[in-house]
């Protein structure tokens, strides 16, 4: 059987490649991670946020090639229901969706503004009025949901693909300096503290920094 | 029990809705259709292109509501699996549900430079070049799908979540007189020939036109 692999490209950039890691560590998948090289165009794309790529991250399983991010959570879901990806009554399960997708099509200024860049820390980070709309909508997503499941995370007691989908706004925020009402402070402390991520960011501490090689081009 | 609803806005313009419609179609769900004014400042900033909106489409169905494209399509493919939204075979949902995906995050470009507008037609409209690498991108698509599948359909002989996705880029490759090789001529055309696409079309064309009233502003 040929191994189970998931194409990633920079842990301290690629917020996506982050997320469908998550997913995977949600799902118990044990997979071999293949990083893509800097000088695939595709690759570098995503990383200069000139277009999403297509080809992280990229789950490949069992013969199965998934890449995009929620058609892998979505597979990952049919796979191991018992990981509990989606909460399991229809209701939370509708809007776990939801959030998901809307964080997955949208919150452009909040990509551009912020990009996740998990080695760098800017105190008093100003921010641009279109990026706090995005913020806003953010946080009163995570309100929503913990006013309605009690927390501590989206969803409840137990992480859903929603907290993978989120986590790399929390890291955003801190790297951002980004101010926050108590709760959503409380929420990206929660998060911070998922061992998975906390195995993602020590790594991509330890990364070679891509992103200046390529700056270094323009 | 409350009605079974889909906020909608713009038939003419507003390719998401037609999404939500079609996937609604697909799964034989009878919906009272609500339409947003143009007066709506989410409304307005999708027409414009200003951002998605995160009020168009929502369902809502048994007390249960769902405002997100791909969220609508999950929940309905778990209401009516028998409507086969998604393909049975394991490969093929996972293909289903990244293209999918794909047209979710992703064609900007394709976005912005031709908005869905079928009361119009444009022979010889110049593309601009980012759009061109996102129209052949679709186009590798279906005929990926195609030769896998043996269509008329991306997944063969019946319509699934996917060939909504895409309904309106093969609206927008009629209006903008996208040049467009045989197979990919032969999709669009068996996807105009879908009636229930028909009827959406032809409301559409009575519409009053909310983009001009926009546009007066400006």
């Amino acid at each position: 059987m040929p191994a189970t692999t998931l194409t990633i490209s920079s842990k301290n950039y690629s917020s996506w490649s982050l997320r469908g890691w998550l997913l995977c560590q949600l799902a118990g998948l044990e997979v071999e991670e293949i990083m893509l090289s800097v000088d695939d165009p595709s690759a570098r794309a995503e990383l200069l946020l000139l277009s999403p790529s297509f080809l992280v991250p990229c789950l490949r399983h069992d013969g199965v090639v998934i890449w995009d991010t929620l058609a892998i959570a979505g597979y990952l879901d049919e796979l191991k229901p018992q990981a509990g990806l989606l909460p399991a009554e229809v209701g939370a399960r509708a809007r776990c969706r939801a959030i998901s997708g809307e964080m997955h099509s949208g919150f452009a200024n909040l990509r551009s503004a912020l990009p996740m860049n998990l080695k760098a820390h800017y105190p008093g980070f100003k921010l641009w009025a279109g990026a706090q709309a995005d913020i806003d909508r953010v946080i009163e997503i995570w309100r929503d949901c913990i006013a309605s499941y009690g927390g501590p995370y989206l969803f409840g007691e137990r992480l859903t693909m929603a907290d993978a989908m989120y986590a790399p706004v929390c890291l955003r925020f801190l790297t951002y300096d980004v101010a926050l009402d108590p709760l959503s402070r409380a929420y990206c402390q929660t998060i911070l503290g998922w061992p998975a991520l906390q195995r993602w960011i020590a790594a991509a501490k330890t990364e070679p920094d891509e992103l200046e090689e390529l700056d270094a081009e323009f």
